[in-house]
C-alpha cells in the first residue's frame, strides 16, 4: 500500500492563523500537533514513511520539510503551479508507476481533515487493500451526513459489489455535486446518499488509465513524468508537465465518468475543519456553549468561539462571536460568517496589508 | 483664583487600557494628551502652575507627576487612603487657607472629564470669580440635559440670584440623585433641571466653614492639616487626619444641605467619558457607524466601537460591539453593558489575575 497526502490547500478560512506560508493543514488548530502531521501519524502504524507521499505547493515546501523531518526529500511531490486535485493524484501516480509500484494500492488522503477514529481508519484502509487483491475499483470512502450540509458533494450507493472483513463496498449509482438546501434535505432523507470524503483508494495502474481515458490533455503530460522521474531532467519536465494539465478536482475528472466507482460506508469520527466554526464539533464547549481557551474570561456570555494567542481575552454579554487572536491581526466575526472569512486575505492585499495575508 | 483638580479616580470602566497604575484620566483616550494634562492645560491661560493642586492616590503618584512635570512637587495632594469628594476637597481647602489663599476663589474640577469649549469655560470660570468678589455662595456648574441619563445627579434652578457679565445665577431649588429611568424623563420635560458637573466655584473660606458645619468628623482633621502644613510632621499628620475622615461625597456630605447654593447654566461641550461607549460621541463615526483606528477592516460591520493597540483588526459580520485591544488582554463586549466593565478587573483579580487589574 501506498498513501498520497494532498497538502496542497491554501485555507484562507482560518485567517488571521493561516498565512500564505502558513496554511491550515500547517496549522495546529484540532490538538497539538498540525493536521498534517496527524494525517501522516494516523498512517504510520500501517506504512513506512517511504511509502507516504506528500503533494504541496512550492511555497510551502520549507515548511512541509519541517513540519515532517521523517518524510524522505523525494516523497514531497511539490506543483510547480496550483492546480485541482486531478493533476496531483496524476503527479502522485506517475512518481508511483515509475517507482514500479503500478500494481500496489494507493490511498488518497486530505492533508487538512481530522479523523478521531484512527485505529477504525486504518482497519478501513487493511479492508480496502484486501478488496484491491480481489477487485479493480475506484474506491472512495463515504461518510454518513450528519445534516443537510450545502458544501459538500453527495454519493448515492447502490446494490452491494463486495463484502470484505465484514464490510460493505456498494457500487456508487450517482454524484451529486453540492446541493441546494431543499436537495440536501432529501438527500438526507432519502437515506442512500453519502457524503463524499475525498478519500480514495485504488490500484495505481487503474487510476492512470482512468486519468488517461476522461482527461486526455494529462496523457502526454503523464508520460513525461513517467520518463524524467529519477533523471537529472525531473524538475524542468515536471514544471511543463504540471504547466499544462487542466485545473480539475478527480471527482469531476474521473470520479463522476468512471465505471467500476465503489463506495464504502465509513463512521471514522471525520471532520473537514471547514471554518473556525468547525472548533465547536471538535472541543468541548462549556456549560453556556463557549468554547474557549484557558485563562479566557467570559461574563454573560454564550455560544462564543475563542482561539487565543497568550493574552487574556474577556467576552462580556456577547453571543455567537468568533474571536481570533494572533500576533499580529485580530479577527472578531459572526458565527454564521465563518466562511466569509476566507475573502478577508484577498480584502487586506487590496489595502496594501499583503504582510497580514 | 486657585483651581483643585481631582485626579483620584480609578476608572476600572476602561479596562484593559486602564489599570491600578493607569487610571482613566491618565489615558489618552479622548485625543493625544491624557485627560489630566487636557484639564491642567485647560486651565493654565487662566492660571500658573503655582496655583493648581491636584489631589490624587499615592499609587498614582509617580505617573502623575510624569504626566505634569511643570506641577511644582507640593502642589500634588496625595490622598493616603482613597476617601471620597469631600475629604479630598476639604485636604485642598486646607493647604489653601495654610497658605493664606482664605480668601480666593477655589475651582473644583474632575481630572477625567472631557470639554470641547475652553475659551468658553475660562470665561465662565472668569465670570465666577467675579460673582464671588460681591458675593459668597458656594457655586456649581449646570449642564443643560441631553437625554434621560439615570447615571448623574441632577439640580433644580429656582430664581436668578444674580447676573455677571450676561451670565445667569440662580439660586438651587433641589438636588436629586441619580433617578430612575421614569422621573429622568420627568426632569428632563421639567425644563429647571441641569446635570450636576462635578464642578464647583467657592471661597476657600466658604468651603471650609461649610465642610465644618455638616461634617463635624473633618473638624478635627482640619485643623490638624491647617496646622501641620509646612512643618516636618506634615505626612504624618496626614496620614492621621485622612484616615479619620469619612468617604463621603461633596454633593451628599454639603452641597444638599447648605444654604446659599447656586448654579449656573453651562454649555461647555462636557462629556464624563463614562465608558468605551462614550467614545462613539467624541470622536466621528464612520457611514456605517463604526468609530474604528486607522487600518482597521469592517466588512458588513455596523455601529461598533474599537481601540486599538497597533495590530489590524477585522471585523466581520458583527453590530454594536466594543473591541479594546491592549498589550496583554483584550476586551470584546457588546455596547450595552459598558457600564460592566468596570467589573472586569475584580473578576479578574478573583481568578489570579492581578497582573491585568
Amino acid at each position: 500500500m501506498q498513501a498520497v497526502v494532498m497538502a496542497g490547500g491554501v485555507g484562507t478560512r482560518f485567517w488571521p492563523r493561516s498565512r500564505r506560508r502558513r496554511p491550515k493543514q500547517l496549522l495546529a488548530i484540532t490538538g497539538t500537533a498540525s493536521m498534517l502531521r496527524q494525517t501522516a501519524e494516523r498512517l504510520r502504524p500501517l506504512l513506512p514513511w517511504e511509502r507516504i507521499l506528500v503533494v504541496a505547493q512550492a511555497g510551502h515546501r520549507q515548511a512541509i520539510r519541517e513540519e515532517l523531518p521523517e518524510l524522505p526529500e523525494a516523497n514531497l511531490l511539490v506543483e510547480p503551479v496550483g492546480r485541482n486535485t486531478a493533476p496531483a493524484i496524476a503527479l502522485a501516480a506517475a512518481v508511483l508507476q515509475a517507482r514500479g509500484a503500478a500494481a500496489d494500492a494507493m490511498v488518497v488522503l486530505p492533508a487538512d481533515h481530522v479523523l478521531r477514529r484512527d485505529a477504525e481508519f486504518r482497519a478501513v484502509l487493511a479492508a480496502c487493500a484486501r478488496l484491491l487483491q480481489q477487485h479493480d475499483p475506484l474506491l472512495t470512502l463515504g461518510l454518513a451526513p450528519q445534516r443537510p450540509e450545502t458544501g459538500y458533494g453527495y454519493i448515492r450507493r447502490g446494490e452491494l459489489a463486495a463484502q470484505v472483513e465484514g464490510r460493505d463496498f456498494h457500487r456508487v449509482e450517482r454524484f451529486v455535486e453540492k446541493p441546494d438546501p431543499d436537495t440536501a434535505r432529501a438527500l438526507v432523507a432519502d437515506g442512500r446518499y453519502l457524503w463524499n470524503s475525498g478519500m480514495f483508494v485504488w490500484r495505481v495502474s487503474r487510476i492512470l488509465a482512468e486519468l488517461r481515458r476522461h482527461l486526455p490533455d494529462l496523457r502526454a503530460g503523464l508520460d513525461l513524468l513517467i520518463q524524467a522521474h529519477g533523471t537529472r531532467g525531473w524538475e524542468a519536465q515536471l514544471n511543463t508537465a504540471y504547466s499544462g494539465f487542466p485545473s480539475i478536482s478527480i471527482d469531476y475528472g474521473v470520479m463522476e465518468k468512471a465505471a467500476e466507482v465503489w463506495v464504502v460506508p465509513v463512521d471514522l469520527g471525520w471532520s473537514d475543519v471547514g471554518s473556525w466554526a468547525s472548533l465547536a464539533e471538535l472541543r468541548q464547549p462549556d456549560a453556556a456553549g463557549n468554547v474557549v481557551p484557558a485563562g479566557c474570561l467570559t461574563v454573560e456570555a454564550r455560544g462564543n468561539i475563542v482561539e487565543g494567542h497568550g493574552r487574556t481575552i474577556v467576552l462580556l454579554g456577547v453571543s455567537d462571536l468568533i474571536v481570533v487572536d494572533a500576533e499580529d491581526a485580530l479577527l472578531v466575526c459572526h458565527r454564521e460568517r465563518a466562511q466569509q472569512v476566507g475573502e478577508i486575505p484577498a480584502r487586506l492585499a487590496r489595502l496594501g496589508k499583503e504582510s497580514l495575508t
